[in-house]
């Protein structure tokens, strides 16, 4: 039986059809952005009933930018969206009349790395998203970790640099500040601006300059794109170090809308990270790798998260009638 | 039965007979520094046979700070004692006829605050101890987290200021250089030398300063020392924000010789942490508390470590043959 897997993010929301393999067998794209909780749950909502037409669908795991509750079915607060302690999970499984989970969308990508992907069957993995933000998540003993409250994986909101830029979160020099498409654009931009002729095709550039933008630029071989982007680079490895000195991880998956970028940006990440990682001689290194998913990491993990909890849930019935209404299967 | 546990520091060594409930009943102190790994061995031993002649002793652990691998039976790497990947849990194991573990030193403190002390029960508990420089580990869901090499908990050699002050590990800039023993001694004599009439009470103590001195100052009163430690607790509550971001822990327990500062410390530290967590308003405060152990929490911990680790392999028979030459009991 196969599972649907949604990514909700800030600029479009995708849906697939999953195997337990994590082969999509069926895609569904929705370009648009969704502003309102309850046009999420439509969406969600039109898109299962479609899906389901064509497939034997087991359940739906849905995946989001913000913080959800360790028991996957309320998203506590979501940036992109009007959700604020919603209990959606339990909602959308009335509505679809299958068991749905929700997630954090980094820790969907990851599910679908350690699972499939560049991840597979590590001791201790770190994920990280490299999209406008930074998105997080860990799965250690083939589980996420998830913290005390379900909100850990913020790294990107750790402080890189005291008194630094000016973050949207209200600190100051957050690592999202300095390793994301947000900081390659305002990097970029500031570089256009300055007139300095080696950044000629950055301001030849539509303006505002995007993160998108400005790796196309790299990956054709601009030398001021490609300064900007192994710069960025160095930022992540500095962060990458800061990761592997409190958590030892075996390997690290750098996913997310910037991976693409693939070693313009993780050959200076590497060399950043070994520079500043602490004990170095004394312990082995944390390999950095690209995912192996591209932008559909989050669906094929939320697909595969809402298998597990079937699964799981389904060996406690008890359980499963409360969280519930609806039959397996 | 109780167990032994060790301490081994890095002027120091003690040793305790421990029970069940982690009662210290029995305490050995061994003051002067030990510098070989045989002379820290027959230091073990001595005090292992002597305290066996009034205790049934069923276990001994040991805790020392350095890498320990996860099967607690191999100090990688320490900074004080000349090991280098030692197995010296099998050989002080054959040398005291009794089943031996090794693990680094904040790690059984952390085990020692979880099971008996500040963070007991804890879904994730983070310990920071703060001595000359920064120990740390994470208890989280009744495990230790010991990443895939078993050297997590390094945090005070994560990057906090690029391009700061010169740490020995090779970096520049880590938290152990802005919020340990030695940090506060360090901005103590730079304050000292310059002659400020405010630092009268730092110039009239002992040169060179230590962290300690400079405590004992804040404690009696002194402005310019409390001033000092106040700083400390600033930068120590940006590191803790930073580990509240990536983790999520439900508490946070400050140990080591600076804890005993006590507020003096702690709620600076904790001004600190809430002005820089991020996502403040949509998420539980994780608590700071002072360590419930001063600085017993290491032996007290290490001896918790060692009996847990014969219940559990004396329900692994094979297991326990193949690691120990002895008999439990």
């Amino acid at each position: 039986m196969v599972s649907i897997g949604i990514d909700i993010g800030g600029t479009k929301m995708s849906a697939g059809v999953v195997t337990p393999d994590g082969e999509i067998v069926e895609r569904c794209l929705k370009p648009s952005p969704v502003r309102s909780a309850r046009q999420a749950e439509d969406a969600i909502v039109e898109v299962v009933a479609d899906l389901s037409r064509r497939h034997q669908v087991g359940a739906v795991g849905v995946g989001a930018a913000g913080w959800v509750d360790s028991q996957q079915t309320t998203i506590r607060f979501s940036p992109h969206l009007a959700w604020r302690d919603e209990p959606i999970a339990l909602r959308l499984a009335q509505r679809v009349d299958r068991p749905v989970i929700v997630d954090n969308d980094a820790n969907a990508a990851a599910w679908a790395e350690f699972n499939f992907g560049a991840g597979r069957g590590a001791q201790t993995m770190i994920m990280l998203t490299l999209g406008t933000g930074i998105g997080g998540a860990m799965v250690t003993d083939g589980r996420l970790f998830r913290g005390a409250f379900g909100m850990a994986g913020e790294w990107g909101h750790s402080t890189v640099v005291p008194g630094g830029q000016d973050c949207p979160c209200g600190n100051q020099g957050c690592w999202e500040q300095y390793a994301s498409g947000h900081a390659l654009a305002r990097q970029a931009s500031a570089l256009a601006a300055s007139g300095d002729p080696a950044a000629a095709g950055l301001a030849d550039l539509p303006q505002p300059l995007t993160g998108a933008a400005v790796g196309r630029l790299a990956r054709a071989g601009d030398p001021a794109a490609v300064g900007l982007v192994a710069e960025l680079g160095g930022w992540l490895g500095l962060g990458l170090a800061n990761l592997a000195a409190g958590l030892d991880p075996e390997v690290f998956v750098i996913g997310g809308g910037l991976a693409q970028l693939g070693d313009l940006l993780l050959e200076p990440a590497r060399v950043a990270y070994r520079r500043h990682l602490s004990g170095r001689g004394h312990r082995p290194w944390a390999a950095v790798r690209q995912a192996g998913f591209g932008p559909d990491a989050g669906l094929v993990g939320a697909a595969a998260l809402a298998r597990r909890a079937v699964r799981r849930r389904s060996g406690q019935a008890g359980e499963l009638a409360e969280l519930w209404s609806c039959e397996v299967g």
